[in-house]
């Protein structure tokens, strides 16, 4: 059984399973390991090479359990008695008690975070590499039962608070994985690890600018310089973080309401008239869900025909206000899309905004997975008519790569949030507190304490400068394109529309060779509507790619590849073609 | 000109600022240090006994600004040239491309995370060390000014950004010290702190169990755990981590409208009677925040007398309850508090259970303060009658002590959340795939992708046990209990409400002398009202300890003194007296 702080996190390419390159750099990693500091730099090297107390275990599939064979001390060294830094740290010995604030606790707090930290580093190191598993899939019961995840009266000591780390991180998905595909939010940025972890450090909240200084102007100084790349005059508005793109749609459509009947903040929706919004039918599903919260309600929510690419049609957009405002009902707001989620489409800004001036209705945008755009000249075309919009939900977190959580809406009526949202309370906003008062965001917010989301956008943006990112999304850009590229002529594969992708998202179907002689009748779709959910089940057994399939109206399941992140490379793109074929070649 | 990895993070004490005690601890310090791990161990004695590169400061009050003079390299020893294992790592010459997923970025980035975790760990030390302020304050155009915060398009190098990382820090509010009193979330837990940063380095969502397997089981058994201590039989029910108080308790009152009226989430507001909800003048603002947003309007939030302890007054409830049903409206929601954000006061839940079964009311608890009590057994009686609730908000960050943010809804009618926020999206909850989808949480959020807040409870919890959260509550209440004696018979102390308090919440004046011969007439009250708001910016500015004072109804500006930081001792509460009447009397 693995001790804690020597790993179970075993290099692949030590046990046989991995190719001879990795072999390599498992040599290399140790040689600079061993240069490296004390600790990290011998249990790098332990794992490289293998110890004696290392379990015979293949890819990591044997879950550590909590053992009775305690490890006599922190260190890892085979010298009995040893001279190890860490030598008369017993961890099973020690409790959270032990730890600071405790007298005398901070030796052993800095060996435990420490320890903390080297596993850490060991997993980051694992993220990258291609030779280990995206996931080690285990069903929800097998994974309830293969450990003792309950919580209990008395404390564990820190021997299995460090296993439990460790454990946590075996059955994690590897969301930096260069073959992790899954999500519109992927990648593991090291910037932005570390600006999340010293966020966690100062562990405070954006409430004042009392109990959060630097953060608050943070924030004010990230949204300006947001609003000015949508290109609101001298970045001028308003904006907040928020928890994420579904509550950043909320706040707009809140917003909106807000601008037009203010009075439904003290009356209600019984005081106005029947409010209607707008979206296309490939917008994300968080519009329905505020439109249900806020009691607008969704059959309020109208859904807008697209073209075949998935973009808005702007001519049924104007009808469909004009058959709502003979009804008499109030049409409140149009959300475009910028950056569907399945597609990837853009819907025309320009033509949505000449529409909203034409009738009065606020302009949202939901750029939550397109807004990165905004950061390449190269695209940044696709959202022409941002600049227009009233208001703009913009994720950092997707494809700009930030770590989660990172969603940031953009108002450009300045001081609206805080007339919509403010409650006045003067004891949590003291009005005669010795500094501008304008720096507390609070009340602005719907929420009363609000995570410090900035910090790691902020860190990464000094750290890569607008040109990084602009490079990055460049480049996920252009490897949709050459994913697209093979596959579009490829046997075996339909593409669920035509042409380029507009974003990273490349949609498609995989044709197993049995299918391929099939008439396209009903049969040959419910056949083809197995195979994504199958191909994904064993990509995931496996762990080798993840990747995601929906249907979507009428077709049938097919894969909508998106890339974010920039630790993939052509190579994974063809790894991801051979996978696939690999695992659904027999359906 | 500190380079970054050798610290300004200067011990006080050293520089002549600090008491004997903690020229000592320095000196131990350092003996542990050097026994440690190279790397902070080297940093850690240099910051102890000062090296030739640190700059003449005191108490950390001179910015660290970016230089031409560049460190040479990442080591920090004087021997040039050096053998150290850092030797040739270059910041000056690094930068966020050289780091993974780049080619050879292995070592750059276990270099680089390595010194910004010594940055952290250097600055959770001193977060403990009551020589060092608890706030460098700075006036928000000053500290906008005395520090390049903007965005540019060309990137910084790594050295730029270590030094970004410890001027965020510098400027912080040190949170986890044992005199920061300012907020209901104080402290810095270790075992959360490491666990938030596993969570960081984990960066998923909770979205589904396919992208966060073990987040999503421990967010079950968690929320298991919790709703079998509010009482309910087995723990059945149903819950979610929200991002804050004021979000749980909007989704309280969401759930609450739709389990009355579910055709409201169709048809919206329009459709059903006018809603009334109910809570005390003394609950939280996010009350009528949350009527404000989902189309209630805060008209229809009915403010309930207290009694002179802050607690809601049944008899009051039940009068209004009466008088909205004889104008036909809807009573919908009876929010009580336990433990209110000023006098900590816990509403008699026995009676308002009473009144919402005979009226058929849903019965939410805002907890989020008070939850905490349930932990122990000698304070739990408090909230007796939570167990009859329909819904319960409580936030580990505040009195648990848990880092933000965390802060969990509970409700007893399990698959009512499910109904209420679905959406059916299939593109993003696919129904065909190979596990059990009840574990997919994504559709009874109204977030769609959701920050993991669970792990640094559940791994708290193991850490320290049910028995280890129940010592914490105990002791922050005796504390309380500690000023409470203290001050209520000393001269120049008046009590806001008489008697024990019943949670951590001290509310007193201090009267300076030249107030004490006055009457109490309507000039002693402005007077009053200003010393408050005095004291509190000069603790800012000499950065010494904070605490939170406000005015409430018709009592001026006083002190609130709260206390959940485990840290903090008796010494911490005599300091925090003498310093009030040190910085008060001359007023």
């Amino acid at each position: 059984m693995a001790s804690p702080g020597s790993g179970f996190w075993s290099f692949r390419s030590e046990d046989g399973s991995g190719d001879p390159e990795n072999s390599g750099t498992a040599r290399a990693w140790c040689q600079v390991a061993q240069k490296f500091t004390g600790g990290i730099g011998n249990k790098l090297c332990a794992l490289l090479y293998g110890d004696a107390e290392k379990p015979a275990e293949s890819g990591g599939s044997q879950p550590p359990r909590a053992t009775s064979q305690k490890a006599a001390c922190a260190c890892n060294c085979n010298q009995k008695p040893c001279s190890c830094p860490k030598a008369d740290v017993n961890y099973a010995l020690l409790h959270a008690t032990d730890l600071l604030p405790a007298c005398d606790g901070e030796r052993p707090t800095l060996a435990f975070l420490q320890d903390v930290m080297d596993i850490l580093l060991q997993y980051v190191v694992k993220s990258f590499d291609r030779s280990t598993k995206v996931i080690d899939f285990h069903y929800p019961n097998e994974l309830l039962q293969e450990y003792n995840w309950e919580l209990a009266d008395q404390p564990q000591n820190l021997e299995e608070i460090l296993m439990h780390c460790q454990t946590t991180l075996k059955y994690a998905i590897k969301t930096g994985h260069p073959r992790y595909f899954n999500q519109l939010s992927t990648g593991l940025d090291m910037v932005g690890l570390a600006a999340d972890w010293l966020t966690s450090t100062a562990n405070t909240n954006m409430f004042t600018y009392e109990i959060a200084p630097v953060f608050v102007l943070l924030e004010y100084v990230t949204l300006k310089k947001m609003r000015e790349i949508i290109g609101w005059p001298g970045g001028s508005g308003d904006g907040i973080f928020s928890p994420g793109g579904a509550i950043s749609n909320m706040y707009a459509m809140l917003i909106a309401r807000f601008k037009m009947f203010p009075e439904v903040k003290e009356k209600g929706m019984a005081a106005v008239p029947r409010l209607i919004a707008f979206t296309s039918e490939h917008s994300h599903f968080s519009l329905k869900k505020g439109a249900a919260a806020l009691g607008i309600g969704t059959d309020s929510v109208i859904l807008i025909k697209c073209d075949e690419r998935g973009k808005m049609i702007p001519s049924d957009l104007e009808r469909r206000i004009l058959e709502v405002k003979q009804k008499g009902f109030v049409p409140f707001l149009v959300s475009a899309t910028a950056g569907t989620t399945v597609y990837g489409a853009f819907d025309p800004l320009l033509a949505v905004a000449d529409i909203c001036k034409k009738y009065k209705i606020w302009m949202h945008v939901d750029a939550a997975w397109g807004g990165g755009l905004l950061m390449s000249r190269k695209h940044k075309w696709k959202l022409s008519g941002v600049e227009r919009a009233n208001s703009v939900t913009w994720n950092p977190h997707k494809m700009m790569g930030v770590p989660l959580q990172c969603s940031a809406l953009l108002v450009r009526e300045e001081g609206l949030m805080q007339s919509c949202n403010q409650m006045h309370a003067s004891y949590l906003f003291q009005q005669d507190k010795h500094y501008d008062l304008s720096y507390d965001t609070g009340d602005k917010a719907l929420q009363c304490g609000r995570h410090v989301d900035v910090f790691k956008l902020w860190l990464m943006w000094r750290a890569k400068g607008t040109t990084g990112f602009e490079a990055h999304i460049d480049k996920c850009l252009e490897l949709a394109e050459y994913l697209y590229n093979i596959i579009k002529n490829r046997e075996g594969y339909e593409m669920v529309f035509d042409g380029k992708p507009q974003h990273t998202n490349v949609c498609f179907w995989y044709v197993p060779p049995s299918l391929r002689v099939l008439d396209n009748n009903e049969e040959r779709m419910s056949r083809l509507s197995k195979v994504a959910p199958v191909i994904k089940a064993r990509m995931m057994e496996y762990g080798t790619t993840m990747v995601s399939y929906q249907p979507l109206g009428d077709k049938v399941n097919f894969f909508r590849m998106v890339i974010s992140n920039p630790a993939a490379t052509h190579q994974d793109i063809d790894f991801l073609i051979e996978e696939i074929e690999r695992l659904g070649q027999d359906l």
